[in-house]
């Protein structure tokens, strides 16, 4: 390497707005960003001294690890309801986490009766109804079949829903966002069951229900059964965790979490829906026109900036990272807008790879905040070409009755102290 | 759909002695696999009949979730040094696991003075040595970097060694193979950091150090810390788990586990390496010709079946999976072949995507097993073109001092009565 200083960031044009900076700064080589104020020159000997767990041994090996104790507001936040036990919501702190996986401890919840206790050696998978021949599978038996795994979000229909309120809520971007995961399932394709089973011509959906005491159950067509979906076995490489369906759940791909149903027992083929309750009283919405959207399966293209988001406070002005999720139910990401002036300016964001369908997406692009008040804003464009919609497009076209699929651009404003909160903008 | 019975599975044509079928049978349309022997015809009152834990509410919700009771050996198993407390390592249940993902809970240990307890507000990386401004780096300000993500394995350099061993060792395909997982890796590139810090045209090498209480240090090549190197924060999507380095860990995509210094806390650059303990006494190899290996970085190409594998029992003659996990530290996974005749004969397994670099990628094909005795083995080709060796071939390479960087094909033995043991074939 020449020994010549590199150049720095305050050398770089920005490319919107606010203090944005080129998304393909980070891939460039001999750029400084200047971070990392702290230097070591004048403190050489503090620096090399060594901590205090360096004198003493350490924890054991475990079977089974755990995060370290000193992480320990990483955890799902617990709304329930207190006169119906076993019926609530926890959230995934998106605002903890980076990457992409969703640690499977960290997986939202969403429960009507509560988590069963499933002993997997007395679970079945009843497949009946307007097939040849009905079938009856334990899990070891399911094993043989051949596997695929699939690395994709499931998001509740009811997600954000806050969003619909008056006033912009002050959450924590988890606590009002976190009805979303993203995990690596495996299992088998629910398409080689029913051509086992075989499907008789008349048969155009398929009931799905669980094995909780709510016997939760849910209208999928079957043509998303014969295309992509999953019995589910694994999630993130061992066995589904209870609260997420063990011992088998199905995945549908980019569909609103309440029809991949969890503790799967029974799945019967039918010429109709069923009607069930998360069909029609929810998981339903009136219209501007009066009229109700019913089976809205698919979760639109949606993104969040997680880093920084309420709660966060920047400690001084200088050179930060926007980073978040995208996502859409339709596909892949194509690209994300950041905005650092409220929508007035946009620059395009770098995405990580691997990009994948139905899976969330990490967008990253350099900010330098020069600590005065500032709006960021994250709009994603999925591969059909859907643009993520800003609050006002969504009411408009929507109406105010709305309580799910709530994916509007979501705005954080970031004050002069470096405080953020949640604004409408 | 034709209400007309599909093919089954005995019309379909073998591709390779002892009953291995066509990889793309999986894919297809209209296959019917004939394992679900169980028809509900005759009982379907029963098949209806709701379980036990449908008439009782579940469990509460919980911030953070842990595995299934009934999923208690789906740990790490321990081989600790009793006469050196913090000594010693714990396996990945790789033959437990499905789909690419290791959880983090799972992921395998190697401690030489067990896991310290780190506060990361005290923690810090300092870079010094071969540098125009040293610098001291706390996490948060880490933070402030623009942040990468890379899924790849971390496999020890010791994995599998047992294989050197004059007669197989009877052992789950985990407690051999299981000192190699997968995540998901988020931090900064090390190159960021290097080039902030100014590195000076003399330097060659960079000596890492943990913070452990065996302050474990390796030498590591320049041209990698500016390649793909990562200081990483984060392992599957949460902050690292203390025995995988919390807060702080060096990810180097590929390479043997030992380099990867967990507990990251300074790194000094130099004109030449270190010659740690683990880069002389430990971690080299005679070899036939009388001469060492030493920095053998890279961990080839090589592959495992892991289900079925030792101490699985087939139940009957039938279809099954041959399933298993393929990784090269030089790149992506080309082809996974799969013989069911001890190496007779061989067909290509089918690969899941995506297919990363440096990635554990999930092979499999089915097979019907007839109830004879056969040997099944894999081989990977990666993308260099380097193929697996047979044991045979690498003892012939490498001579009979071997102890580390054991790649060879593995076998297992299926006898008529379903069992299945390790055999050298």
């Amino acid at each position: 390497m020449p020994d010549t200083p590199p150049p720095t960031l305050t050398e770089m044009p920005a490319v919107a707005g606010g203090g944005l900076l080129d998304r393909r700064l980070f891939l460039k080589r001999g750029m400084v960003f200047g971070v990392a104020a702290l230097t070591a020159e004048t403190g050489m000997a503090d620096a090399l001294d060594r901590p205090v767990w360096m004198s003493r041994p350490g924890q054991p090996l475990s079977n089974y690890g755990q995060p370290s104790p000193h992480e320990k507001d990483v955890i799902r936040w617990i709304s329930a309801n207190a006169q119906a036990p076993g019926n609530g919501i926890s959230w995934t702190p998106l605002h903890k986490l980076a990457g992409t996986i969703t640690p499977s401890g960290l997986h939202f919840e969403r429960h009507h009766n509560g988590v069963p206790q499933i002993d997997p050696a007395q679970h079945r998978l009843l497949v009946h109804g307007l097939v040849r021949k009905p079938i009856f599978l334990d899990p070891a038996r399911l094993h043989r079949y051949p596997m695929r795994s699939r690395v994709c979000f499931v998001e509740c229909g009811g997600n954000s829903n806050a969003g619909w309120h008056e006033e912009p809520m002050q959450a924590l971007a988890g606590n009002m966002h976190g009805l979303v995961s993203h995990s690596e399932w495996t299992g088998v394709p629910l398409a080689t069951v029913l051509e086992e089973a075989g499907v008789k011509p008349e048969a155009r959906w398929i009931i799905a229900e669980g094995a909780d005491a709510a016997a939760i159950n849910a209208s999928i067509p079957l043509e998303k059964a014969l295309d992509d979906a999953l019995l589910a076995l694994y999630q993130n490489g061992e066995p589904i965790r209870p609260e997420n369906g063990y011992p088998l759940r199905l995945i549908l791909p980019g569909w609103e979490g309440v029809t991949q149903i969890k503790w799967l027992r029974r799945l019967e083929v039918t010429d109709r829906p069923t009607m069930a309750r998360n069909e029609t009283a929810k998981y339903t919405e009136l219209q501007a026109d009066g009229k109700a959207r019913q089976f809205t399966f698919h979760m639109d293209a949606k993104s969040l900036i997680t880093h920084p988001s309420y709660g966060y406070r920047l400690q001084e002005p200088g050179l930060y990272q926007i980073s978040g999720l995208a996502w859409s139910g339709r596909g892949k990401i194509r690209k994300v807008d950041v905005s650092a002036d409220g929508g007035k300016t946009w620059a395009e964001a770098q995405l990580q790879d691997p990009i994948l369908s139905c899976a969330f997406t990490r967008f990253q692009i350099p900010w330098h905040w020069s600590g005065g008040a500032q709006i960021l804003q994250s709009r994603a464009t999925d591969e059909t070409g859907y643009v993520q919609p800003a609050r006002s497009d969504l009411i408009a076209q929507r109406g105010r009755h709305g309580y799910f699929h709530y994916n509007a651009i979501v705005s954080w404003a970031v004050e002069p102290d470096g405080s953020v909160h949640h604004v409408y903008a």
